[in-house]
């Protein structure tokens, strides 16, 4: 049976794009010196016994991030980034990851293997050390793992007249590995990105810059006697299984192809289960991006595999792929600017990919790929090679790899609140994902809108919807949060203090409580809004009159109308976890503070430029406008935005304290007395609440609270708080509250 | 110091309403024979060791129905209403409880002593047996408990000039307990209603009808040898103690005066504690309201009360109290037409009850109370005595109080769905309640509006909104349910069958999905609609510029759109608890069906003529109309309304099967297979649920369903199912769920 012509025969309606991918990048930590850290793998990164995300390759300095199985190239490369800001923010803040394949100078004494715990895996990096030498392990690479989509094989499956789907699936896997390692060295032309090695690290240095010493005979590759036929699968199997078995190799996984066989642990098992995908090795960290790879690498590497299973089979594989590996070796030793050698079959693989483009109406993206790697073909310059040359300077990198380095090191320390790839979920989310991967915990979104993540540990799942809505929490608490008056009732009677106040259905009823709140500051509201609408606030006690107008308005919002005593004093918002208050914001109106040069127009353009300020609920606090609203305040206060405000003044900007409309939060934790924090966790508790945001009002929070003499009053239970509230402030330290949940959720870890 | 003036020099904003309420409601169960009954308290009534709102009197067969603190007479009457409607369906359907003070007929050797399990109460009943004769107990009354509220007594303690607040309580309850002996005639006069002793009940049998038996000295009075001075509250406590130590009277409770002081087990705690509320003990029950008591009297005897606080207190209390007592005894034994006695000083109470109304402008609605009284006064025949006169027969009402009893009987068991008096709350809240007071759980309504209610045994709580939604299930449970693309995904992913499918957040790749799906029945729709917005379904398969339509509808609706494969079959909704399916409804399109005889408009007349059909969800299933929608229903059949329609055609009026367009819901959880059963509550449990509507499309159940080969599909899980929905069907059983919920939440009981 044969595959050749099988694509061509397919209806144009085959879901030809559909794959899942996966990718796993290595990067060295560079210490203070820009020398390989010398440092261990960062604690706060959890165990590497089984952290799914976040390992340690060979050595203990060489990271290796590796994503989960993704439905699209995007979702990888969005994960990758997400890896790379984690890793960047977890390793000392002093060290930098190392943004080119080949590594920096360095001394094998220099190089630790990795300290994993199981003891095979640390026996085979000593018995790699031994025959290859620990320099060479120093280099770092991108695999690209792709499995073609499930529908799409089994449409190609009924097409191809195979009975055995194990059969078909390993006949495609093995001719797509076949093509691949005949074709490798265009991804080599196109994609190399190791023209130098720094001084010591080649014995016999080269005199001139190439394209990829790494995906050359210089690189990583088995000892010349260690042959393996493509043929067939099962001449494939046993040839690795005979250098294994007379020693030549210490394990299956010792044989470096640029391209393996993926699906089974042992290779044998292929021949009952299937390869189920293909493993792509060659690709060395692209320095021009932060992840090492980018998005246009990836889909052009996504149509150069279908082009490998458009193309026929050759009838002599293993002599192709010999002189095929010979003109990647001369490709790949090549320099950079060179043209490709005449003998490199480039109309063959670029008619290929044409045709599938063309055979399944591929969408004009991919023309623009292709179009793409011609223009390269004929441009070497534009290759990653060719972009490399003018860094490359007395034969060194290191220079160009330091400052990309720390620019991307920078980078994910730029708005360190957020998740790369994630800021158009809630700051919340991005920070329990952030730690979430940190901690090495499984993670998948459910629903990004929806804010609806899956964390797991082994059999454990736990799911959570805005960062901190959990199973911990039974339905009936944030029900009881959600009803003000419900709220209320079970707190009062659980000996809390509360506005005291009463609910009315009419007015007459209402009006005949004047008596009992005449003398009294109070608050006039419907039962349900959260908008601040129809709510009246008396300060000073009312009179008869403009109670009732204030009932009215009250009124014509709902049916049911709170009057409660309003208590003077300040709100603060406590967060409690699980019975224990965790942090405490209090959160100030827009306003900006004098230094006696500035006018107050520019003092509030040097506070916007702090840069957790931003807009639209992206970062923790919000930049401060000069609107009407703030015009109008100030006028009210007889200054203009063109009056220079002396040292030390202070203008309020809104009477508002809303972070929303450019309010500070001030994280004041530390100094909140402890009473205080004890009452809220107690009031969570008496709604039975493990998340909990509780709204006090203390007047003087000199004076100790306690249940018998409260000094406050509880305005409100949230049931959804935010937690990047408390953890990036305007003042204060700031509280790191994802940590916590995430150690409550899994107190295993 | 005097309490005479209090009220007078009080301010007129005093909150003079402000007080709590109890009623405690005594009734005889009558047995077929329309005598007392001879079964035992049903059982489905629960424990009378701790049932807080339905226990037995005296006897066996003597009901008593307890309502808790109330805030307002409306809040006591309505609980009380909800309690006679629990008792009425709850004691053997042939029985009705008697509404009448006077038993019916009766041999003392039919009345049983109450089967209590506590030795001491059923010691005390064989007591009060002997001293005063089982057939003076088989009499049933109303006792009134009021508390004057906390501001109210806290303004006028200030007012008093009192320097102990348990002083001042003890002086106004005493002078409230002087002054309602003083006046307690007017409410005999009044509500006076056990105008004869039928044969065989007094020794001396009366010639005519009278006023109140019950409230006369042939009432169920102490011997005349106890008396007990009301001149000091000592002095009360101390006569009481001596009759208890002489053995004249087995305990303090068996003292039996009209008025109670209440709050303390032993009364010489009042002189520490204080009195804290009044027992008032006078009330005939009302055979022309169902409750044995109406709203008027509650607020008259409230406003009765108050004059009595307003009244200065007499200077010879003892004497005055003898002599009120002639008067009382008096009015109590005259003809119910007769006039009020000369000397009945009735300006003197009526005056005081005006000054309340005018002092603290009380609304209009007291003063039409008071002017009903002085109207009473004047014409007996408005009296209830009065109005009963007409219903006695050979010196009888056993006829009458058949006729009423009978008539409440039913009323009970009309609209059985419902709780009495809280109709306006849903139907499921409703039955969970009616579950709750049956079983003899404590039962708060925390919001009306919200269905949010608390329940409680002991320390246990329970809070409850809609029904369904409890501590029972996690907070992420509904969230999952809530999102219908996660409970997809978590559904799949545990293998259970949902409609295959894919999520689109553009129509480029929508459109590619195509090819998939071009040869299906499918659904194309926005990812968050309830209301079918821009659903399209496709029974056959779409051409491709359908299909771009379909999109196009479902993407002007959300971001996001599904396309999923469409399955044939029917829908079934499966109600899960707690990891079992409990009930299986089938819901189909509003129809009648003919009988060869009536035109369809007749039919739907007749079909709308079953009590479980009314208006806006407050009762199980719709009224059909014949509106627009359906006449073109029936137009595009080539019907009329006016068709006669031959026996058994069945013509359906809707396309839909909503209830709420008037379908019909069949329970078919006696004939589904328990296949399905099982993998409706294993999808449940699937995402955690103890609460969960599961809707499932099946198109063949004769099959059998499995996880493997399902022969269905989950098309939606619900939080939030309604369990009236199973119980009251339109055919079928009706599955009851309330009891299964209860029995969850408190096994203990």
């Amino acid at each position: 049976m044969s595959l050749n012509g099988l694509l061509e025969k397919s209806p144009a309606t085959l879901p030809i794009l559909q794959a899942t991918f996966g990718l796993e990048r290595e990067s060295l930590r560079i210490g203070k010196d820009n020398r390989i850290a010398q440092t261990d793998h960062p604690a706060c990164l959890g165990s590497r016994s089984f952290h799914p995300y976040i390992q340690t390759d060979y050595s203990e300095a060489q990271l290796e991030l590796i994503t989960p199985i993704a439905h699209s190239t995007k979702e990888a490369l969005r994960f990758l980034g997400a890896l790379t800001d984690v890793a960047g923010r977890s390793i000392d803040k002093s060290e930098y990851l190392w943004p080119l394949s080949m590594p920096p100078k360095l001394c094998e004494k220099d190089i630790h293997i990795a300290k994993l715990e199981d003891d095979y895996e640390c026996h085979y990096r000593k018995h790699l050390a031994d025959v290859y030498g620990k320099t060479l392990q120093s280099m770092s690479g991108i695999h690209f793992n792709m499995e073609l989509g499930k529908d799409l094989v089994a449409s190609l499956f009924k097409e191809s007249g195979y009975h055995s789907i194990i059969d078909f699936k390993n006949g495609i896997h093995l001719k797509l590995a076949q093509n691949f390692l005949r074709f490798r060295w265009l991804l080599t032309y196109l994609y190399g990105a190791s023209p130098i090695a720094e001084e010591g690290f080649l014995n016999a240095p080269l005199a001139k810059p190439v394209r990829s010493i790494r995906n050359s005979h210089l690189g990583y590759v088995n000892h010349k006697d260690i042959q393996v036929s493509y043929e067939s699968l099962e001449k494939y199997i046993s040839d690795i299984e005979a250098c294994v078995a007379s020693g030549k190799l210490i394990a299956e996984k010792e044989f470096y192809s640029a391209v393996r066989l993926r699906g089974s642990k042992q290779n044998r098992d292929y021949l009952k289960n299937g390869v189920t995908y293909l493993e792509l090795r060659s690709f060395d960290l692209n320095p021009f991006d932060h992840r090492g790879i980018n998005q246009e690498t990836l889909d052009t590497v996504h149509l150069f595999i279908l082009a490998l299973l458009w193309l026929d089979s050759s009838s002599a594989i293993d002599q192709d792929i010999k002189a095929a590996q010979a003109l990647n070796d001369k490709i790949a030793l090549s320099h950079p600017l060179s043209p490709l050698p005449d003998e490199a079959p480039a109309s063959e693989i670029l008619t290929a990919m044409q045709a599938v483009i063309d055979h399944f109406h591929l969408p004009d993206y991919y023309q623009d790929l292709l179009d793409k790697v011609s223009n390269c073909l004929e441009n070497p310059e534009l290759t990653i090679a060719g972009r490399l040359l003018e860094n490359i300077h007395n034969l060194s990198l290191e220079e160009f790899g330091r400052q990309k380095g720390q620019a991307y090191h920078d980078y994910a320390w730029q708005a360190p609140y957020a998740l790369k790839g994630y800021e158009n979920m809630e700051l919340s989310t991005q920070m329990l994902m952030f730690e979430a991967i940190q901690k090495g915990l499984h993670l998948e979104i459910l629903d990004e809108n929806d804010q609806f993540i899956k964390l797991w540990y082994g059999d454990h799942i736990e799911y959570v919807k805005n960062a901190n809505m959990t199973a911990k929490d039974s339905y009936i608490t944030p029900l009881i949060m959600e009803n003000k008056v419900v709220t209320k009732k079970l707190l009062a009677r659980a000996g809390f203090p509360v506005p005291a106040g009463q609910e009315f259905s009419d007015k007459d009823s209402a009006l005949r409580y004047f008596t009992q709140i005449k003398d009294q500051a109070i608050v006039v509201k419907p039962k349900s809004t959260n908008f601040g609408l129809g709510i009246s606030i008396f300060k000073e006690p009312a009179d008869l009159t403009t109670y009732q107008k204030a009932l009215d308005i009250a009124f014509s919002e709902d049916d049911t109308v709170l009057v409660e005593n309003f208590i003077a004093g300040t709100e603060y918002r406590f967060f409690v976890l699980d019975g224990k208050c965790e942090a405490i914001v209090l959160r100030v109106a827009a306003n900006v503070v004098g230094d006696g040069k500035h006018t107050i127009a520019e003092l509030v353009k040097l506070k916007n430029q702090n840069p957790l300020r931003g807009r639209d609920h992206r970062s923790p606090l919000e930049i401060i406008s000069l609107g009407d609203v703030e015009r109008l305040m100030l006028q009210q206060q007889s200054y203009t935005p063109d009056d220079i405000l002396a040292k030390g003044v202070k203008v309020d900007l809104r009477r508002n304290s809303n972070i929303s409309t450019g309010g500070d939060s001030i994280d004041v934790t530390d100094i909140m007395p402890d009473s205080y924090k004890e009452l809220a966790a107690q009031m969570a508790s008496a709604v039975g609440a493990w998340v909990c945001g509780v709204d006090l009002i203390i007047p003087d929070k000199t004076l100790p609270a306690s249940k018998e003499n409260p000094n406050c009053a509880c305005i409100e239970l949230n049931f959804n708080p935010a937690i990047y509230l408390h953890t990036y402030c305007h003042e204060g330290p700031g509280q790191p509250l994802a940590p916590k949940i995430i150690a409550k959720l899994f107190p295993e870890i």
